[in-house]
């Protein structure tokens, strides 16, 4: 009997080079593969919900795979941790009906960057946060991040200029601070390539003052990658949370 | 003309074997001296104010050499840094008094230790937080670190049964919650092997309930390591500050 295991995972992105499986380098695809072969007996293709970069961190990353294990579903968070170095780390495992499939199922990505803000930034800090030095000022950020909410043509902040369809439904955009940490936390239910880290770049150059907040709208309407700011470090980048 | 210059650096001690130099292995000290050398011509020795161990982090550890660079004091930390990779950080430096010792100067050391008290702990603090599962209670942990305050004989809190002196003076205990954090700080004229780390296990049995929060007085009379608690991780540990 085929079962369908559904995953949720996090991990630390420093030392992968990103999800997808690539020839001689250490990926999460890859590294969780082998334990589901090393558990079940047989090779598995794993699919998630969003294939994270090169140094991007995962809180809720879901995965799902297909197989004739015996294993019951929720017992394999056990089985797999065991095979798994310490950055990634299985946080539960349930057989779904056959038909689920971790990224056409998903509804909503939710993804949180994080800006260390101060005047110096500690080097225990340069895996896990993008830095800016100059104060950020929240009020302004926010009101520019109103520009960005709603369903618009993201092309000025997608990486490559590729032919694929660049309107995406931004459904809330939350701008806080956490001690010496700035923190943007993005819902939706799909985001372009860099978009992310492409919008933070441009929310800090507002936030800093070197932009004006009304710039925001020229940037989106442009539809040209140029005119937003710099493509913010991976590393600050972490995905959060998946809903089905 | 030898000058004596006074180094502030903070450090991600993940990738490090510690402050001391080994054959063959990547140190602070190390990675500092070679620096050095780079940028004066010249091999220095370095000492410093708190010698940390493998994986253990600073914020403030203060370091000195002697050098007859012609180079200004406070010009050497941009040039230091050129020289460094990003997981060390010069924040400052100047000439000081030629009877300046980083370690013999120091009055007072700061310590932080960073305990992750949730469920769940994500693998991004594998290397940067201890880590307590059940519940901790500050309240109880705060009333057992009353014994710790002052001077005592702290034989029982140090990892070798050496025969140094094990009297030691705490000046300050601070717990607090930071989020999911637990974070504990000490501050005294200096701890003795591992004194930080093993306080923390003893205290966290405390807050979790395990044991009374009277135990503590027992086992700082026992001078017994083997009634403390473990010695919690290398990673949750930081090195904050160092007082002249």
């Amino acid at each position: 009997m085929v079962k369908n295991i559904k995953l949720v995972l996090a991990y630390d992105g420093s030392k992968f080079s990103g999800w997808q499986s690539q020839e001689n380098k250490r990926t999460v695809q890859g590294c969780l593969e082998d334990a589901v072969e090393k558990v079940t007996g047989r090779k598995s293709r794993i699919v998630c919900a969003g294939r994270t970069d090169a140094g991007v961190h995962a809180y809720g990353q879901v995965a799902n795979f297909l197989t004739i294990s015996r294993i019951l579903g929720h017992a394999l968070v056990y089985h797999l941790n065991k095979y798994l170095d310490d950055d990634i780390l299985i946080i539960s495992s349930e057989e779904v009906d056959l038909d689920f499939h971790a990224r056409f199922s998903a509804h909503k990505k939710k993804y949180r960057y994080v800006v260390f803000n101060d005047k110096l930034m500690y080097p225990t800090e340069n895996n896990y946060a993008g830095y800016c030095r100059e104060k950020l000022d929240l009020e302004r950020m926010k009101e520019a991040a109103l520009y960005l909410l709603g369903k618009h043509d993201f092309k000025a902040f997608m990486k490559y200029d590729k032919p694929v369809n660049t309107v995406r439904n931004i459904e809330s955009i939350d701008i806080y601070k956490d001690g010496p940490r700035v923190i943007f936390e993005f819902s939706g239910e799909s985001f372009l390539y860099n978009q992310v880290r492409i919008m933070v770049g441009t929310l800090t150059n507002i936030g800093r003052g070197l932009w004006s907040v009304e710039r925001m709208k020229d940037i989106l309407d442009s539809r040209d990658r140029l005119k937003a700011g710099m493509t913010y470090p991976a590393g600050g980048l972490y995905l959060l949370d998946i809903s089905y």
